[in-house]
């Protein structure tokens, strides 16, 4: 039934038309933060994703696909984006046998839809055939009630991508897609960071390679499902064993030389232990940029809302300031954005409810937990006792609380102050702390209401 | 004068002698977190880190070499992997013309020693071999009152290094430093991450080269000074304008066919804009392992004390117990660890000032910022309410104070429970929470007292 949101217009495969809008059902607005879709194809392509590796290289236990980020697998945002583009009609991820329920598993949490699993094999080739295969004989008659049903059709270019790479764009892909449909073979390059060398056999120089002539083989690879599908029915044991490059296949035994495309940095593959935490910063960063402020309508709240989006500005992060999320505003629900609530001189423990409760609803804390910080202005001359406008405790329960769902509350009080300069001063620390709250996602300092 | 601590014994140089307790000065303990050297070298070494890249990969207006990380530029941290190497005698920084003020500003506030700055070429090649003429020139005139002075000697070997590799260990430049006396050129390789290919001018694959038969070529290297001077002296313009690679000047000049060490992922190059938050996040990770706590001989606080050891036991972090800093636990001082202090019942302000000033006496912020928490525990049955036992005015205050020299203060408090199940609820709250400050730095959170 959703294949029915997947776009084929066959009058939009011509790279220089305008975008489309509306390429993105709305719903998928709440699901991630890309831009419509300036260009769709007018065949069947599907994704085969192989995520069978053992990340050796990170060091750690889990497999780099399995490692999580806020929460979610690796896999998880790498199925994401290409879930998220309108013209692909199906991804099959191909991982060991023993991680089938666990990767089910993460489908079924995540909803991530387009998604079927197969068994992998015992080398990164036999796999990726796997996937290929699968991709051809249509869907299991035991998952037919899922997304997908009878509907797909084979495909007629079949994106390669590893499940490591999370960070590929549409743009990307269509590029491969197109060019893979027109070459038969596709694949992304990127320059080398470091002189190739050659080694002799007892571990001296023999000779470095000149840098300009040679290109780093990345992910994504297109493929027409003829060319792919040939190469693999073609190939000997020895390629099934040792080898690792599928342009190189698509070359050997269909006469196939693939287009190569420069590929963006964000190709990058997540490989040593370094890389997580490179990762995690990539998307920490992404869904920080923007917050909508909920002023209540009060006037001074209006007046701190304003202030603290110049602050945040400096701080590189986008504020929107509206009274409440309803009527339109609601569509604030559906976005990649953070929240602040403003209350002057009472508590707005309720709003919050609200909110989370609205939050809730439009699942929109399913993939990242969602920052929500409650901000107090004092107006009154006394000095700022906890307690007196803002409770800490049940700040702290409600933050509890809304931490099972995914959710992360915390709580940041000032006074209002006549002096110019002390309010300013206020006002920088609040954007300070709301904006580093918002960036860190600490689990462990969520219902701590913070002074400014 | 500084020279005198640089140990050269000429019984030290065979790689499988044990330890040398005491090659490290002490007062080197509390610069870095270095283990003792296993192994050191009885000929002169001396380094050369070209710093004159425009970082135009991170995208990026600084360069990466000066890009800061924790009020600290990236430059400054591979300095600092070479100066605690006790057998190298000098660091040469090449850097741009433009940038020269800059880095001679860096080496006065970060206090390094051994190091002086040359001006760049127009090349890599131009710079490095400005920075190896260097070292055949001895030190200036007008430098003679620095470190160094006159007793510097022409080194046997030359290590070149990249100011963006800023995690080079000692073991691995020992090795680069012998291979290269006993072979003339050595060079730290790693495995290829991506498949390389050759391209056509038509920008199609021609052919993959197969990768177990090649490396990607690293830094460091190293060089006897007599074969990388020559190599500089005999290559040609177009060496100078366009080669990357020193080994293959090193074949192609003097016949030196470099011996090729595979070095660990730690040599990776700061290269992208994503490398910066993964460098980061290794930085912040070292600085994160251990914490000493001070009781005030209070047995209360020795309670909690010893429950916070265990609980961050789990979050991989190692806490000492002491009651103070003053007689032989002095010895906290000098190392890389961060400060809990623990009081009862009581402000703890005034042992906090002390133990600031003496952070402050031991230089311990000049590299790193320090995290120092203090934890506030209530005995007492009535409900905490801030201003009972902790003074959030007084504390915000002090924080601030300490900002500016370096140190990040932040105070946690605690109610004691006869509950079991809620004390301990309590305490693992506390090492969550302290342990998040530890890791993460923020500075926008300073002065915040959290309820743990």
């Amino acid at each position: 039934m959703e294949m029915n949101d997947i776009n084929m217009q066959s009058d939009n495969c011509d790279p220089d038309r305008p975008a489309h809008p509306g390429v993105f059902p709305n719903r998928e607005a709440g699901k991630s933060d890309h831009k419509p879709a300036e260009r769709s194809v007018d065949f069947p392509v599907s994704v085969v994703l192989p995520a069978g590796g053992t990340g050796e290289r990170t060091g750690l236990q889990t497999p780099k696909q399995f490692c999580s980020f806020l929460g979610r697998p690796l896999i998880s945002y790498t199925i994401q984006a290409f879930e998220r583009v309108s013209w692909i009609q199906s991804i099959v991820v191909v991982v060991a046998k023993e991680n089938t329920d666990l990767m089910t598993d993460i489908i079924q949490r995540f909803q991530h839809r387009k998604v079927r699993t197969v068994t992998g094999g015992s080398t990164r080739h036999r796999s990726i055939c796997n996937g290929v295969l699968a991709l051809g004989s249509g869907w299991e008659e035991e998952e037919e009630e899922e997304e997908g049903g009878s509907t797909a059709e084979r495909p007629k270019v079949v994106i390669i991508h590893d499940a490591v790479r999370p960070f590929v764009e549409e743009d990307f892909l269509y590029k491969i897609a197109v060019a893979a449909k027109e070459q038969g073979a596709a694949g992304a390059i990127r320059p080398l960071v470091s002189t190739v060398i050659a080694t002799t056999s007892e571990g001296y120089l023999d000779h470095s390679l000149e840098r300009a002539k040679y290109r780093a083989s990345e992910m994504p690879q297109g493929f027409t499902y003829d060319v792919i599908h040939q190469a693999y029915q073609s190939c000997s044991e020895s390629d099934f064993e040792f080898g690792t490059e599928c342009l190189h296949l698509a070359l050997q035994y269909c006469g196939t030389n693939a287009k190569l495309i420069e590929g963006p940095p964000t190709l990058w593959k997540v490989t040593y232990k370094r890389d997580l935490a490179a990762a995690e910063s990539i998307i920490k960063e992404a869904l920080s940029r923007t917050a909508c402020v909920l002023t209540g309508g009060s006037a001074q709240a209006v007046t701190l809302a304003d202030a603290l989006q110049k602050a945040v500005g400096a701080l590189e992060m986008e504020l929107d300031v509206i009274p409440d999320l309803t009527g339109d505003n609601a569509r604030y629900l559906l976005k990649e954005w953070n929240f602040i609530q403003v209350s002057v001189n009472r508590s707005c423990l309720s709003e919050v409810n609200t909110m989370l409760a609205a939050l809730e609803a439009a699942n929109r804390a399913l993939l990242h937990p969602l920052v929500v910080i409650l901000v107090h202005l004092s107006t009154s001359d006394e000095l700022s006792v906890s307690g007196k406008m803002a409770e800490p405790a049940a700040i702290m329960e409600l933050a509890s609380a809304a931490k099972l769902r995914n959710i992360l509350l915390y709580g940041v009080q000032l006074q209002q102050s006549k002096d110019t300069e002390r309010w300013e001063r206020s006002v920088s620390r609040v954007a300070e702390i709301t904006s580093s709250l918002i960036r860190e996602r600490s689990s462990a300092l969520v219902g701590q209401l913070l002074q400014a």
